[in-house]
């Protein structure tokens, strides 16, 4: 079993099996940091980072440093080598044929893919703004399972800024996979995002009960729960009890505390901020003597600001500093394994399985469908030249599509059917996407518009079956 | 044969001959890219970039760690590094103690000179201002021998900015040396410079055809054919034929089509770039399939914005990611060359040869000359402080000086001789340039003057027979 | 001998010895720089410039890459890699979790001690703000030696700027433990700080004589001598004799003539900034034609902006292009030695010795004594969260406090102690700082306060006996 020449985009491209596979390869170099340096000798690694990260270039550049390979790096704290209007498949195509191995990150969401998509090589994704960064969720995994022994079934917090914090989202489906119990403790008016919720219910098939953090705002310095994610065949039925059974429950205590920053940089308003500010928590020495914390790790993606106190750092329970040195051999692994420079024999399949099911059906008809999120890589003037914006069909209640560069949703209003017309043009109708028509369309003949002015443009007109559901 | 020790300041530093054999080279390590890596072991270079560009430093830098050297860089976006008011030839002096070959690309014009000068270790100009930028001229010299299989005799259309676009400048005189017919296809507003011009006839010896653009306007999407250059022993003899000629030999196809970017960036006025978007035209599928194009390649220096349609890509015409790809063992090539790590055979002399003529007197007295290139070198506040002007002397009709460092042209006004006057106060007199004293005094003796007020400041008086001619 | 694992932050972090031992490996290095390709092979020196500064990091990176080692870089133009709030301590941890050894240039003062405090690595000062840049003292030492063949009992006169050029400092210290005979030439305005000269005369037990220029205003070209530090067992008992003395000792010359740049970043107001335009000399060949100046040779540790004319450059005695040359093989040194790739033998014992007496007790009380430098690392508001203040007491006459981060000096005005209260309410009496009570009271009692707001705060009264002295 090898990973060469794949790609690593979001946490999804790896099984578990496979982030197993990267996990021994990483324990195996954690011993032998020093003696990695035949390796990758003769390879190179472009590290493209247009956004600023001290901490992951650096930690990508010293693995591949430690396998004795050779890094070249571009580092824009802002667009301006793109200044010229280069977009980013050029760019890509053209370091693809100077490198071995690409590590990208960028602010537009969905910009990894593309250069994976162009480059020719092995891209990883080293953030691509709000929306993921798979190598953190790796070192967290990582970290998980040194300190716990094991992946499955463990019992995680997490804390501060679920809204933003692409790290905790990507973290999210991982336990899912590994069957986690997470509790979410949301800074109020930052909680996990619904297509967050929708995917790890809808995708990962596990239940999610809520508690909107009403009955626990008293819980001293902390965030109060706002929702508790069970896999299918986790250990508490927890759904089945009622509340004085989730204070049990949460007595009991878990095994990490996830604390994130407030993504300052990505908020919408100021209004956000103000919001934040009111209800400022702090994990400190104080917060860790609570019930249910005596055997919890504590740990942080860094940087940290102030949602974490230095003196914390002392406690044998914190285990960020070791997430970030653990990033190391982790990202040597996965380098190596990428490069096809090791392979590692597959680890026996063990424990309960949680792949997501995923088969939609991909929409990429041109009916002008666009992405809504202004920071997709799909919405950028340089890359619209080339790029077709397709969608994931990933639900008819209401209509649903995902799109495939960010991943954010949108709910188009029109529907038509390509079968049913034929390019006879008295049959072109449309119709609403509420009404009952949705049903009777087969996926593969859906045509979806937008707005009605781009069906009648197209010579479609509103359909006597269309009147909204 | 070998370069090691020499600089690569203009593609005229080369002869036809060297760079034969930088592609001989080049051909041999693109077959064994990954086994390099001995050949520049414990070698530094030095890569300063104090103007943006991604593709080119990352180039060089892959090429160096290919071969097993090292890197150290420097990447500033402005000038901020000569904050200080370090002069370039401090900073050459400097870095040429800590590495062993220096690349660099600086926005004044004659910079990569003024390093060579002072650097102690080989240099390679890797653009200086819209002066010279040689490397991108090798890589694509190289993508049309590698394409065509042999450099001599080519027509090659050169299509876009012809003004700015340093690297058609020395594409052109390239192409010149190796025999080629080059159709000009400035975007109107952007043609071809008169410096380049007469560079081209009078030291490469073609002949240069006008046509103004003017009969061909209505090509299909094509810009109109401005001029046609012809070496001397080119096969076609086109000059002896009528404009009907020209349309058959149009008819006949170029071997390449050369595309380049308004070069933005360098537009003196917004009066240009307004122009320029009139006159907008796009190298497309369509294009491409005029009569004359079946069996051009289309090749770009990259970066590209809109001039160059992306639906041209999967074209087998299109050479231009080749010709970026091809940057890097063009590049390790060269290195390995100048740093004498490398020797190689000197291929057989073969073909006409179309050598460049250039044993112009250098002007270097002190008499207030400058350049009036205000992006030259040479006049930059701290280079003053140690640069003396210097100009060959390139024709006494009108009188035409060349500055040694950016290679633009400036006609002086006034000349005295220092053979005449031998220190006698009462023999100093000066004559306007355009005198017919001019051709009386010997090169070795002529004194120089800008202004009048120069002149009489030395002590000369308006001479007699000095009246303009 | 060796000094794995050390720090070097200050270059009183060395002693005279091992200042020698490196200069015996630099030697050994100097004649196989293309040798050491094994040395540090698998190492990684993390390089992160916060400041601009092209000449030493290239230097720092060129050695380590000399010595097989891998660089990891960070260059920020400010401190926008801290935009997102992280303190350095953090960023320390980080990064000395992922490189051998770490090498420092930030804005803030006492930002590298920080740094060694909680790299866990070697670390080295590469400049702090105004504080140190010990290997550019290195790098002056080494090239004195060179060209003097010993360190002990040279006369050196330094140039311009005293004030801000912390390189000078540094010398001067340095200088002082080798037994040399300084003459301060500042450009007026621009005198050595006198918590430097306390420096000199209190810990390196020298004699200043002042002459504070008056009586030599007149000397050609030559900015006035402001005074002589003279080491105690100097061989001219200078002190002894009158003004007329000083002109022969003057006459007889000296050593090297160390000239500085102005640091116009450092310049605390404009009107510092007029006040040396106006007293601008320039050192040029003239001025090295002065009686005196014979065999002195010239040395500067660059950039220069015009205080050193480009026509001493092709002079003999000019050695400043040797000094930043110098400076790889003395890095390569330090950089094996600190990483432990590399011992040397001890240098015999030779000579006399001016160490340091440094003995002082550190104030560690938490009475928010706080440093006045606002350049200094502990008035940072990200760094506020973790360090706390501390000062040496380096006199009691008057109190003065030198903070152990950036070295600046404070003057507390209140005192108490904390033997005589003890815990008792109505004896807690505080008293003026330049009362006689400061001699009465242990300095392991000693509290100390900033202001009578504080110690009132806490509880103290004015004690009767605690007038001003």
């Amino acid at each position: 079993m090898n990973l060469a020449n794949r790609d690593l985009i979001t946490i999804e491209d790896l099984s578990n099996q496979e982030i197993e596979m990267v996990f021994a390869l990483a324990d195996e170099m954690s011993g032998s940091l020093y003696q990695q340096t035949d390796m990758c000798r003769g390879m190179i690694m472009a590290s493209l980072f247009f956004e600023p990260s001290t901490r992951t270039r650096l930690s990508f550049e010293a693995a591949m440093n430690r396998l004795g390979g050779r890094v070249i790096s571009v580092v824009e704290m802002s667009n301006t080598s793109l200044a010229k209007g280069e977009s980013i498949a050029d760019m890509a195509r053209v370091v693809g044929s100077y490198a071995d191995i690409i590590v990208i990150r960028h602010p537009w969401e969905g910009a990894a893919k593309v250069v994976a998509d162009y480059a020719g090589v092995p891209v990883i994704n080293a953030g691509d703004g709000g929306h993921e960064h798979p190598t953190q969720t790796l070192c967290d995994l990582y970290t998980l399972k040194k300190e716990r022994r094991t992946l499955e079934g463990l019992k995680i917090a997490l804390w501060g800024d679920l809204k933003y914090g692409r790290t905790v989202h990507s973290l999210a489906y991982a336990l899912a996979r590994f069957g986690a119990t997470i509790h979410f403790r949301p800074s109020p008016g930052f909680e996990m995002p619904e297509h967050v919720i929708r995917k790890l219910t809808a995708e990962y098939a596990g239940r999610l009960e809520r508690y909107n953090g009403v009955e626990y705002v008293d819980e001293k310095g902390l965030f109060p729960l706002d929702a508790v994610y069970i896999t299918p065949s986790g250990p508490h039925q927890l759904a089945n009890i009622p509340d004085v059974g989730i204070q049990i429950e949460l007595e009991r205590g878990v095994d990490a505390l996830y604390v994130t920053r407030l993504q300052k940089e990505r908020l919408d308003t100021t209004v956000e901020g103000q919001e934040s500010e009111k209800n400022h928590r702090v994990v400190d020495r104080k917060l860790l003597k609570e019930k249910g914390f005596e055997e919890t790790i504590v740990m942080h993606p860094l940087p940290r600001v102030d949602e974490l106190a230095y003196e914390v750092d002392a406690d044998p329970r914190s285990m960020y500093f070791k997430q970030a040195e653990r990033g190391v051999p982790i990202r040597m692994a996965l380098i190596a394994l990428l490069l096809g420079a090791k392979e590692v024999d597959i680890p026996e399949e063990k424990g309960p399985s949680f792949a997501r099911k995923r088969d939609y059906r991909v929409y990429k008809r041109s009916t002008r469908l666009r992405c809504r999120n202004r920071k997709c890589v799909t919405n950028q003037e340089t890359e619209t030249r080339y790029i077709k914006p397709e969608f994931e069909i990933v639900s008819n209640e209401p209509l649903t599509l995902r799109c495939v560069y960010c991943e954010h949703e949108i709910h188009p209003q029109y529907i038509a059917s390509s079968k049913w017309h034929q390019g006879i043009a008295e049959n072109k109708r449309y119709y609403y996407a509420d009404s009952f028509m949705l049903g009777r369309i087969q996926q593969e003949n859906l045509i979806i518009f937008d707005s009605e002015d781009e069906a009648l443009a197209r010579g479609f007109k509103l359909g006597k079956r269309g009147s909204r559901g």
